[in-house]
């Protein structure tokens, strides 16, 4: 078992916070007496869609990409990488990690054949505008992008963006200000 | 020249929210005559600390430290890994990227000789908290944390997590709630 009071010392918010969050998904633990652990997690993993298994396209086979392909952390939690796109003509055709490469000009047949409910964009900037119009044109409703842009999508399609430069950049004002704590304003 | 409105529409929020955020640092612009670009750009970059170069240190020369040390993309922004450290003695002492990989249990003594203002974590998950907590220790105020856990840090430091499982994983929630939207609460 474990108190609201425990799970709000674990992520450092309050244990009101805790129990308005959950109770918002309905009822959990009992009063007085907290959560079970293990049913907490299946319901946590049910509720964030974690207890499924999710189907990836990955476009660009670079250097990131095969990275992507090649790292063993996304399908001990659900997330397959399913199709591979690359325009290569040296990569596509290979087989990497069980996932036979293609040509980028058939992403959007095939992704109409056989669709997948996420896109990974691991493209050089100026090509990732074009990569995620169409992988929304073939009903792509979440997108992870490596590319160091924000692209342009309907209101409807998740985006996360994965970029370290980008992280580092929003840091430096916090920096500069913890230096110079008279000139802040 | 460049309007509110102009911007506004570039970033995707109201004018009235770029005149306010920018009026919280100074007069910028003319009424009615908009912004000077380069004038703005120059501003933008002085307030976000980006028209300086920053001093980094990278803990892990694995496969992420090394793509982290062979980016190209970093130095162009002013961010600069000027220490490398690692565990693993075939790698120690070895020269990339202009950077001579060091011991990890040399850490503390160079990085108090030789301050950084930012900390890049790419070892692996159980590591992780034990190098934050002493990057710390050596007054680094900033770090990027590439490990798959989230680690405890002190309020005043800054903390960015580079992690696509957990990226992922943010929009599966999104994802469940448009497919089943009868089943929304």
């Amino acid at each position: 078992m474990v108190s609201s009071m425990g799970l709000a010392r674990i992520s450092r918010v309050t244990p009101a916070q805790i129990r308005k969050d959950l109770s918002y998904f309905g009822r959990f633990g009992k009063q007085g007496r907290g959560y079970n652990v293990g049913q907490l997690l299946e319901e946590l993993w049910r509720i964030l869609g974690l207890n499924r298994r999710w189907r990836i396209a990955l476009v660009g086979v670079g250097k990131v990409g095969r990275a992507i392909l090649e790292y063993g952390g996304f399908d001990s939690q659900g997330f397959q990488v399913v199709q591979a796109f690359d325009v290569d003509h040296q990569i596509v055709g290979q087989k990497l990690a069980s996932v036979t490469i293609r040509h980028a000009s058939e992403l959007e047949q095939r992704l109409r054949e056989d669709p997948v409910d996420i896109g990974i964009v691991a493209v050089p900037a100026v090509e990732a505008q074009a990569v995620v119009d169409a992988l929304v044109r073939c009903g792509v409703k979440a997108i992870l992008n490596y590319a160091p842009l924000c692209p342009r999508r309907p209101a409807h399609v998740e985006l996360r963006q994965i970029d370290p430069v980008l992280a580092l950049q929003s840091m430096t004002f916090h920096l500069k200000a913890l230096e110079q704590p008279a000139k802040r304003r």
